[in-house]
């Protein structure tokens, strides 16, 4: 399996930046991970270039506020019953068009609340982090 | 209104540490916000620190996964709604004890997800500035 996180929009901060470089090089240990930055720009574009990463052999998660919300054991399950590759769309100020979050095979959310786009990729490295703890069963994750 | 903000454990990574003193900065212009660091330590000792800064002129605020989910705009409802000081709790990695969860007045969750107390701080206080700025209207948040 290998995993790729499409996002629009660049790292600005150099904080985020910085712990999201710490959790890709440890997740990269485990599960080939590939971060893929998308200029933000017309959403029609926008939306092109994401389109562009989907494929009936990959299979899709959204990153999207109204989604399924789930336990960070619950997503580690999640990406571990994946046969095919995975693929995380991160939308940038404006979020997803509807057009996206139809055409995905999983709509994800961390939260009711807004998060900057910036956070929401240092949140999920994180996570994905935290999923491959769970399923090696180290002291990282604790319930 | 006063804010104080109550965590469990010390912040470690500089990262984390950069991004929320920016945001602390940045709510302090609006509202004064006091971070006080509890060191982490045996359950009842923590408790005993924790319950000292609870009282009937505060309103208490616990952040926990089995909380309550609100949007940003219904944070900062019920930040701006308060007549009284307010002050949050923050566990360690073990959580909080279920008297303290009794004795706050509001639990709130930022996810179903288990997060590291360090990014629940930077949540915390990237949250109270979109509070801020939501209620002056400024272009920070977007639906």
């Amino acid at each position: 399996m290998r995993i790729k996180i499409v996002v629009v929009g660049k790292v600005k901060e150099s904080a985020f930046q910085n712990r999201i470089t710490e959790y890709v090089k440890w997740v990269n240990k485990e599960i080939p991970v590939e971060l893929i930055p998308l200029k933000d720009g017309k959403s029609k574009d926008v939306e092109l270039k994401q389109l562009s990463h989907l494929s009936p052999n990959i299979f899709s998660i959204c990153l999207s506020e109204e989604g399924n919300q789930v336990s960070s054991r619950e997503f580690s399950k999640l990406i571990y019953k994946q046969t095919r590759d995975i693929v995380f769309l991160i939308g940038g100020p404006n979020g997803h068009s509807e057009s996206i979050r139809k055409k995905t095979d999983y709509l994800l959310s961390f939260s009711k609340m807004t998060f900057p786009h910036e956070m929401a990729l240092m949140i999920l490295t994180e996570q994905l982090f935290r999923a491959i703890s769970i399923k090696k069963g180290s002291k990282y994750h604790r319930d």
